[in-house]
């Protein structure tokens, strides 16, 4: 393992136990109901762990989006040209994007990432030039990029998600752009959890069975060409992954490691979340699944992370949309567990089950 | 019917046809794939209807919290004293509530009403009195109320609906507190749409399977004794409803009678939105239903409005919590549709389908 991947690993601590039980013990006693909060007592007291502290307040708010191509769409695996990728990056930059919307709706920083995308872009003062390389290679036909380059991917990602989230207690969310990104995630998913392509692949963008049809076959040629190992998280990435995918795995350790929460979005950012999360398993404990995306391989991805989403409103956007929404859901969660009266302090009654059974 | 009411109800438009013809064909012309944005797209295209643009642009977020005391409460169909809706509307007001800390964290303006609360509240600058009586009758041996309060609770509450809402294109929220208020929710739940007692009571706060069963016979006995008729909205409310519920259904009624949008809570919000719509079927197109609620008669209550919620975070509490979290949402979503680029104002390409079939 590379040193300062291993640095950066280490960094990475679970959430506290002690600081979980005693949040859980003040959800409690707050002013409502047991359980009558749902997921957000749940939310609210994993961001405690994150946090180290029973009254989480959410200090930033941030959303990195990566950009990047992929050379398998040589393969015809998607409806859209590639030229797509670049225009939405200007996009993004000029905020006519939906998650661009999204951000200004909901008070969220955004800075875009281009990790690797085929046409050239114009230099922007908002823009993180990378560019890994002008796309992958062709993953059908052999790796997508070099194993020193899937390295830099997410030490440089890690660089990003470390600046973007500040100095704790922040929520980073993760966002993708890229052409044929699905079909990568779908090659990563198989590989890390097993399952076949079969289940792993969805339409994505695509329009019919035969399109799907293609894209699995597209997917096991990746596998089978490049025999990825699942034990050693670089290798996939460096095999079947894609730059903006190992840099959002970077930017996901880069913010834990500084104590922040990450919202990851849907199935690419997943399947970053899985090189992620391989290389290191305490950042488990900072992951929010923003929300389930309607593309088939993302509740797999969830299934093996353990997550379990805030929204499911259908979306199968990317670009971060699915996480920027949820982040206002994770800071109310806070909000109640650092900010309602205890049963105590406001002088509201408990329960008393003896006193009311009368009749 | 009471002139001013109808004077009232006069006043409700549906949704303008045209705006929400002109806001799915721009909607389409968005810089992402067609469906991408999953429900989003849906709820930003109503609310273009509500608002009468195809730019909406939300702008205002208010809370009306009715709170109200239920005589039935004297049948033991509650596990938690009268006392506490009291003390809940001093925690509202002192800021300690779940609800007021998620208003805080999103940003969301709140009025606090006492629309019947047993115990004598102390003057707050904050607090609305109406006090439209102590508490209801016992709906399992009489009517709840009279005709006469039942209407003035409609014409308060839409008051104090139209000053939160503010000139149009607003979202109102409506939140409940009431010990026992789940009992005539479910009576009016049945009375209107037809279902049984059975089906539309379910725990609320209580603990066990024998409290259900009291509560489905109480529930049973106020249909009997009071024979609420279904077409007369005001009949409903006024034999088995209560205080808060019929201030709530004028809430909607005023913030709607001015342009603007609803977007109800759970169980007891559905229970005056049925009374509501029965008033005024064109409210239904101003209304949002923020979440599912794990109480059970909430999902026929959503059904017979046809209103698909926006969350489901298994939330049970009430308050207004779920439709304030709900909010952010919906003004993310109006948020796309305002001000995304479409592919031609972004030189985004769009999908071509023969150019890529390359293979």
């Amino acid at each position: 393992m590379n040193s300062e991947l291993q640095t950066l690993i280490d960094k990475i601590t679970p959430a506290d136990p002690g600081v979980i039980k005693r949040a859980n013990i003040r959800q409690a006693r707050l002013t409502k109901p047991p359980g009558s909060l749902g997921r957000l007592e749940e939310i609210s007291v994993r961001l405690a762990g994150v946090f180290g502290t029973t009254r989480p307040a959410v200090a930033s708010r941030s959303l990195v989006i990566a950009a990047g191509d992929h050379g398998v769409v040589a393969q015809g695996i998607t409806a859209y040209p590639q030229d797509i990728t670049g225009q939405m990056v200007l996009n993004f930059l000029a905020g006519g994007a939906a998650v661009t919307a999204m951000a200004r709706s909901l008070g969220v920083d955004v800075t875009v990432v281009d990790a690797g995308v085929k046409s050239s872009l114009p230099a922007h003062p908002d823009l993180i030039s990378l560019r890994i390389g002008p796309g992958t290679n062709d993953i059908s036909e052999g790796p997508a990029m070099s194993r020193e380059d899937a390295e830099r991917c997410v030490l440089e990602g890690s660089r990003i998600g470390a600046d973007a989230a500040g100095d704790g207690s922040g929520l980073v969310a993760t966002g993708d752009m890229g052409i044929g990104n699905t079909t990568p995630s779908s090659a990563i998913t198989a590989a890390i959890t097993g399952m076949p392509p079969e289940v792993t692949t969805g339409r994505g963008t695509g329009r019919n069975a035969n399109e799907l049809r293609l894209k699995i076959e597209v997917v096991s040629r990746a596998l089978d060409v490049n025999q990825p190992d699942r034990d050693d998280p670089i290798d996939v990435l460096a095999k079947v992954g894609g730059f903006e995918i190992g840099v959002l795995a970077g930017v996901m350790l880069g913010a834990a490691s500084r104590g922040n929460a990450v919202v990851i979005d849907g199935f690419i950012s997943g399947a970053a979340a899985l090189i992620a999360t391989g290389l290191a398993p305490a950042l488990g404990d900072h992951l929010f699944a923003g929300h389930r995306s309607a593309e088939a391989g993302h509740s797999i991805v969830l299934d093996h992370l353990g997550l379990e989403p805030i929204l499911d409103l259908d979306m199968r956007l990317g670009e971060g949309t699915g996480a920027v929404l949820a982040m206002s859901i994770i800071d109310a969660a806070a909000a109640c567990l650092a900010e309602m009266a205890t049963f105590d302090e406001a002088g509201v009654s408990d329960a008393e089950p003896e006193k009311t059974r009368t009749k």
